[in-house]
């Protein structure tokens, strides 16, 4: 995946993805803060909870699709806009190896963008002592609703 | 969907399965539970609450596909043997209304079981006054583990 | 999945999707006919032919997507407007058991219209002496271009 | 995404690959040729033409679909042993562009192998006059059949 530089259309992208990100409750409630926001890429980390487990004591692959989900959603989110909002028309989770460690790493990119769609990825890395294993991949379509 | 009779490999599978979703910590915490079990299908509800929401004040569509993903597979894990194990290998998810209301029921079925793959799907439904709304399908691959 | 009555914004929508399945240059270089159209539902009918197969001798998963891919896409199309046009913005497809058979048979209905988007989803059977198994499923977002 | 060297487990994974390539006989029948063969990677030519089309005269995105899972089960059955063979799973193609131009060119890579499933991934992009537009990406599982 060529990760090529955007230029978002609103200057203010950050304020306006942070705000958004402070609205969505959930963020909150698992413990998944912001990282990190750039032009068409985003950073969120959620650091291991036993509450947030399935069966097997790694992090359920619903949740890591949540962080996902929303990296991927913002990182298209910052290319849109000022008045615009986004939401999630679809995304392919494959979860390729268990969701366990200290920390949760959900990188979200901007494939393509149109008018309309914006085509995001997302990787999500389980770090243990600073070493990072990949655990989950995403495809995402978004739509970007114009006020 | 043809929704088929299945024959359950083990015949103690309601509480095979009923045991693991107790283990499924993130469940409790999300305040999900497990509604109905049968053999290929599994129903689990979601009761609405402002801490799952996103920016929009929607149930975020991470945690729909937290629930769409355990119904499911607790629908494909209740069709396995007795001494096996299920991961969730992919899913992916088309939100296709808002996830509001008082209750979301996400209903998983199993589509076609093999010996080392299972596929399912899911539909996820938001239900004010007794109506239901769908908001949300999946189509899903399990991996059994046999021990 | 519950498959609901749908009424078509276009009357003429039998000639129009017809007249679109006809430019499909490569519907008839597989050897695929349009079976049925109704509101909101797609048939289409493949052939077997060896010049289609993959190395064990069945039709390839991506010539099952081909079909699955426009059935879907013109269950969709039958519902939208005169004056559009359809483009398919993503698709997933669990292949399920062999294409193999005498024929192919890719049923496509729609879940969800919007004004926008259209969810569809496609089932493909696979025929031997009239008896049909299952070998692949589709989830599936269209787009509904307004001229 | 990051692209990692992968070993193969079979030294002659080339003659393998090539020949399996050679007995999809869809390949030869929709024009397409296999132009590279690496550890991991795999990259399938096909050269425009008016019988690949759909309605509105670019590659019809089944086609796309067809070269990409190809491309991608390829990557990945470079890395598998001697007498094993592969099935794809599932894919996920975005269509992001469309597919017009005089080559399009498939290239997959393998994202994480196991021993019975592989996870890929692969883009397809359109030439014209040596530029390349991206017009789709793809998320695929494989499995590894074990003789």
């Amino acid at each position: 995946m060529t990760v090529r530089s955007h230029v978002p259309a609103d200057p203010d992208y950050q304020s306006r993805v942070r705000e958004s990100f402070a609205q969505q409750r959930v963020m909150g409630y698992l413990g998944a803060t912001l990282a990190k926001i750039q032009p068409g890429y985003c950073e969120i980390h959620l650091p291991f909870r036993p509450e947030l487990c399935q069966q097997d004591d790694y992090i359920h692959g619903g949740i890591v699709g949540t962080i996902a989900d929303s990296a991927a959603g913002y990182a298209g989110f910052s290319l849109m806009p000022k008045d615009s909002s986004v939401l999630t028309v679809e995304y392919k989770l494959n979860l390729i190896a268990p969701a366990r460690g200290d920390l949760l790493i959900a990188k979200g990119h901007v494939v393509k963008t149109g008018k309309t769609l914006v085509i995001t990825q997302a990787e999500v890395g389980a770090m243990t002592n600073s070493e990072v294993t990949q655990c989950a991949t995403m495809l995402q379509t978004l739509i970007c609703l114009h006020q």
